[in-house]
């Protein structure tokens, strides 16, 4: 297992943990902060526009581990899954432009007024296969996340390692996994599913959670507030062949959000070294 | 698949589901309603007085599904888990004297302190055999529910049915499980587990998911509101070899429990035959 203790060269920070900056913020608070790599969400590369993210990211010798995020698959009509489909295309295309090195994919949920979760779990399997030449082609591997249970119905139906196994297994090459301790550290079935995956986790999150929590999607902890064994899931996911960055995403409205994100890096930096 | 259209017959209300009624006002209020079938939470009927519950629900003709609840096996120490084995047996002997079909288990979370989830399932596995003897002797069935994964830290950390047919698979004879579908509706692995779990399944519980769902405890819906396919789920249990009473549980603080409870029961009773 390597050793966090000395250095931060395997941390990453997702753009998501300092939402109140722009992505031009972000990389210069980054690299002011020592950080070497990045996982940009595509709202704020938008907004800085595409090629001059590129180059401001790669001017800042800035790792892309991931860029956030493609996927919702899942839509009422054909209509809508072929737009999803163009979108996931774009995604594909920023990607590549970026250098990230995959696309994140959160799939998608149930489709308004549908009570079908297999059916939805059938769309993105189709979803992911109709995608997934494109972005061999681009050379972006694409990176399933699994979301917590949750979630299943308004934001993703992949909701365990195992099932996100199961559609790597069935799609072939240039995909793989995005693992977010946030979202499987409950998981019965973890320790096994993660040395099935093996070098397919691409992609490794770091938060924890908070006892008690107090929103579904937006009161994520940071790394050593909540009860997630973290080294344990690190030493699993490294033994599995994973050597990567480990990225912090933390949606947090009511606490990390509203603080000055400068602080929020010192504290990652922090606790990467301390519990993750 | 069992016709409710035509009558209430199999509905069974959950004391939860109108939490400001006493176990009396419970009783008779049902009954009123023509509801023949009951699961009261333990609170209420020691608030009534155990003998004196008893002789009430006979006295209304009720049948009791279940005694909610027993559990909470995980504790920082040996007399942690000494105390709640010793509540426990009470839990036992209080489902025995009100006639109860099951004492319905929440198994309990992380102990205070404590990331080791692992643990936590092997204290839980530890208490289940400490208690199942007395329960057996008392001839009350125990019936493991498995929670929702976003309790798992601080409610209970079985949470899922494949683990709950896995400690009845290890432990034998006097244990099945309590299915909420609430809980356990998201799992990609339910269709094949609840054909695992067969008769084993003694106690079946409806409520539905909202979305958005704005509390991860108390923001439950009134079957039909959400997104649960009840019909599906119900199709499986029933094949599974189920023919039990379909007990409405809802948590919902901020509707169903500021409502006048006589009026919430005639929706339970319409959205039983319309939805369930």
């Amino acid at each position: 297992m390597r050793d966090f203790t000395r250095d931060g060269k395997w941390i990453a920070i997702n753009t998501a943990t300092v939402k109140s900056w722009s992505l031009e913020q972000a990389v210069e608070g980054c690299a002011r902060a020592g950080i070497t790599a990045m996982a940009p969400w595509r709202d704020i590369v938008q907004a800085c526009g595409l090629a001059r993210a590129a180059r401001l990211l790669r001017a800042h010798g800035m790792t892309v581990t991931a860029l956030c995020r493609g996927g919702m698959f899942t839509a009422a009509d054909e209509t809508g899954r072929r737009a999803a489909l163009d979108d996931n295309r774009r995604a594909v295309d920023e990607a590549a432009a970026l250098g990230a090195k995959c696309l994140v994919l959160v799939v998608g949920g149930l489709a308004p007024g549908s009570k079908d979760i297999a059916g939805a779990r059938r769309q993105v399997r189709d979803g992911l296969a109709a995608l997934l030449p494109y972005a061999r082609q681009a050379g972006v591997p694409l990176a399933i996340e699994p979301l917590h249970p949750m979630v299943a119905a308004d934001r993703a139906c992949v909701n365990t390692l195992a099932q996100a196994n199961d559609l790597c297994e069935a799609l072939g090459d240039g995909i793989g996994i995005a693992l977010d301790v946030y979202h499987v550290w409950w998981d019965p079935d973890l320790a096994r599913q993660i040395a099935r995956a093996g070098k397919r986790i691409i992609s490794y999150h770091v938060g924890d959670w908070l006892v008690p929590t107090t929103d579904l999607v937006f009161d994520r902890g940071m790394p050593g507030d909540g009860v997630i064994d973290l080294r344990g899931i690190r030493e699993m996911v490294e033994a599995a062949g994973f050597a990567g960055y480990c990225d912090v995403e933390i949606f947090s409205a009511k606490n990390w959000w509203i603080r000055d994100p400068a602080e929020v890096l010192k504290i990652c930096i922090d606790r990467h070294r301390t519990c993750v």
